[in-house]
């Protein structure tokens, strides 16, 4: 079985991403020179769930005999079983499909086992089957669509831990993602605790900056971005603890 | 007016699938032969409502105003009237329109002589008006699209109670339709008993199966599908009245 | 800065309009000449709520940086700071960013000093950021997406208050809108008076029309359009003070 | 087998027909009422032939298998061998697939047995087969798409002679189809002879504006529309025998 | 009558021009910082026909009576005419029409003014007429799609000479735009001469570099791009006259 | 330099194999299990050429800085000159960019050298750039779409000689290509002798089928599939040594 992935030094870091909005996560990303990390046309399930954790990444392609003879060789119960089974907590399954739709990627009983196995959410650029149920699970999904036929009738479960392409984004294994109703933004490893130290001030300031324009006094341009005198107001609102 | 489809036999039937989840039924339609059943990328307008009943079919094409003509012989106050009068408890107007979302196809006023003949659901391939309205009624409605102008102006109503396609399935006249948040499934009258049977069974079956798994001891491959082991413990778990 | 063009005189006329469900108002505008006032394929970020207000239009192009040159001359801080700026109660920004939802055009700050200047709304055939925080800040917002990144990696505002194309509908500068949870109707200025009287009839009928219906006594073909019995009915309906 | 139904009398009007352009029927038909008679994003597969004749029409559906037990009752062989054997010299098969592009619905065998029956041409919102050698066959194929795979996999006839849609279009039995590099227009048969003569004059007065514009002169305005003086310059060009 | 902007100190510059390949001054004109510079998704309607001339923009918006109206004034002859009649040689219209394809932007008796007006093309993001004798007539059209229906039923033209966008790129008036089998690339102004030459330069470069390897004896990696010893070998070659 | 993989003995397969149409080698393949062997969506940039050769697999993803980095470990030269300079007489450069058509994936200089080394063809499910020069080259190439922008503005190539999915179809590394005006059709290794002997054997019977068709005198149900009769009369036809 695989070793777990999230340590405990991620605790700390976790916690901190996920009071984060993505966009701003976004925002720093691209500053960083990373400016394609958002995983578009992907949406959640459900609302109101963030979501963190690091990628497993899981790739299928288009059903082919002699390529499922070749799978079955590497994966006798099958790639989602094994990623499944691997799993550890605050691992995300991202899976490249090639955008298929047109069948049912995952349901509420292998849902069930990764749940328990400290699974921390979902990222499908295909389909899931089950929406009824798994809307109800608790677990964070993002996917493109839902289907209600299983996925061996289109897909082959083929390549594993490998980098892919997710909503227009290459995830590479152990990526850490974040994901909020928004959708998911996709976080290198090496960048990650900057990221998040960044986006905590970028958060705080944007904090304050609501508070001054919802005083109606300000214009935006005096505001955002913030001029001398702004600035100078939010290092006293700092000053003061907040 | 058209006599009842929707038998006094049909009660039981229909209790009974309206007790699965459509992938279920999905799953056993392709074990009988009958692997594209479910209408792809038709969701439905509100969320956590069961839909069954059978298919009553509408065809609509682009209007042209020599068809109109032979429209207005065959349906004098327009197709759409006429399938809502001749419906009887359980029927599910099934709509297909070519896909086109540039029009309403119903609105409210039409929609609730509907709910008072006994409609159990609108199921269509294009576009409904009214959706703020109709959200609220209380109607199983699945729809690719809204808009808010009468389908008058793009469609004219043609066929009645012929095979029909929506959302990449054909549709008979009196099939029977399951749907529920994840969309709709299209069972071939012949196969329904059938059907409902073997979906109780797996859904017992796959309640239990997860209630092994949610217990955290047994790895996914031993459980889904279950080893010999798991199946004696299914055997022992139904033996105690489950 | 901009003087307002929501006048007194605007109150009563948008206090009828909101009573209005847009499709009514869509026909209505069909019978007056106007058959493509529906903005197509751009719904709300958020259910339940009514739009009323005028349109305050923007243009936004491909960036191209001697495109950006000319823009920054024209608005020194950003076109859509100008144009929140500019705003009085009762604006409600429309976006011709030529369909393009590969950025953001608008995050939860700028909105919230938008929502100060009394701001009534915002439609954008483009993406909206920050979709976590807008869809609790109150305020109307339709849009055809969402993406996590800024707006400027892709478009430059370059065109304000003139002609634009908004989900397939041409928007005037002061165009009179209407949205609901089916999305926004364009109403002419010239046109609105007539509109809302009509309407107010329109749905005062329907509301008719639907009890009758729903005492399931009367065909949907003698009730909808009424017959002459129906209209009596209507006619007496109305006498009591309905 | 079917009696022909282009009858002698059709041979004149047809000869009069492919000498037009379908942007001249086009506009003639918006003239007389009817505004969408243009098959849209149907092109031909080889250019610089002009295809004239009625439709025999075809409805195809996803294949399902108790509808192609029904399919077999009613066409042993197949709908389109039933279709390709009725037909007579000047038919055109117009096929309605639900603009299904996974499979292809003709291929060289069956078309050279067309051609042996006369048939003047397909139209097919799908896709065909054998393109490679269609190409090369001399009869007018317009079609949506090209595959490799036998349309049974995806598709079955059900549907024949009845109202369809193509490209956009509803297209009846006997309607008379003319086309040329840029699609394919459908005049309605009533209507035909009056579109043939109005078609010849149209363009025989836009040669004549052509050559009064190429000797380069009058701007566009005084021309095309022609103003009074144009309009006698024709006059006077007509009574010199052109 | 608008004065001609293609200069005779343009001659030089144009023949330069069409002596380059498109991909050259993309790749050019993105190492410059204006990496979005090709027109995508709208292909030529012939082949091997190089096209070179400045913009002469117009915006065309959906049909709206008051609208109309607006263009009346504006442009009495309408805004299509009033583009032809200015035009001058070297010309190209360039067409935004929010990317329609539901009717056609231009036909054959107004191309044939164009042409005599010295008209050097034509880019349309929408789709045109009278396709097959348009194709004839020797000027280079660039267009997204064909029909047969003229553009008054959808679209009105309201904006003359302002910055416009077609397949993706911001086009300004007066822009060069370069145009060969592979589409259009928009060149502005204030860098054509500088682009123009480095773009002499590197084709001839890359005519010597294919030389090389066709002689089959460096590998890729050596050539392209050249070590230091191809490079001399290239020197030499200029040396010798090439 | 990698070893070639068409042997000696390919050269009479590939001659058989090049005088087949790809729709019946299709067919062959469904009839031993392998329905979906068709790249669906990706045509010839010029008619009349036959492809055959082996597949050398290549697949790109979205760029990200340090996913670049990893790639240029691997590849330090880049895959695309990677995998050219490893080509064989015989080899199809395959590629996987996941649909992405923004920027050209390779270029004349690069496709010069690949011809050099005897490359029999490439299948792009992306763009390609240099179309103009490229459809004059001689070889083979079926691609997606154009595009004059260089391929590192979007992708950058991670993996070579895996399975891939391209245009629907799952490849690997040495599968047997066979294309012609239709497009691509795969063929799995193991197969190869077979489909191909069947191939002609099928292409031998319906030479002769159309013959019998093409004399008008038999029904299309009596030849295709052939009745007794007609069997019998192939049998005579073979036996006289055609």
């Amino acid at each position: 079985m695989a070793t777990p992935r999230v340590t405990p030094g991620d605790a700390e870091l976790f916690k901190k991403l996920s009071g984060l909005c993505i966009d701003t996560v976004s925002g720093i990303l691209m500053g960083l020179g990373f400016p394609d990390q958002y995983i578009a046309g992907i949406p959640p399930i459900t609302l109101d769930m963030k979501m963190v954790g690091r990628a497993r990444t899981l790739r299928y392609l288009p059903i082919r005999p002699d390529l499922s003879e070749q799978a079955k060789h590497k994966y006798p119960c099958g790639l989602t079983h094994r990623a499944v089974e691997d799993s550890h907590p605050g691992d995300i399954l991202v899976v490249d499909s090639g955008g298929c739709t047109e069948s049912g990627f995952i349901g509420d009983v292998i849902v069930s086992r990764f749940i328990v196995r400290g699974g921390a959410g979902i990222v499908c650029d295909g389909a899931i089957r089950d929406y009824s149920i798994l809307r109800h699970m608790g677990l964070p999904i993002y996917t493109k669509g839902v289907h209600a036929a299983v996925s061996q009738r289109r897909l082959i479960g083929i390549g594993y831990e490998m980098p892919v392409v997710c909503g227009g984004v290459s995830v590479l294994p152990g990526d850490i993602l974040l994901g909020d109703d928004e959708g998911v933004v996709v976080i290198p490893t090496h960048l990650a605790d900057q990221v998040a130290d960044r986006g905590l001030a970028t958060e705080h300031r944007e904090t304050f900056l609501r508070q001054v324009l919802e005083r109606g006094v300000r214009p935006i341009h005096e505001v955002y971005p913030p001029n001398e005198e702004v600035l100078k107001e939010y290092e006293e609102y700092k000053r003061q603890g907040h």
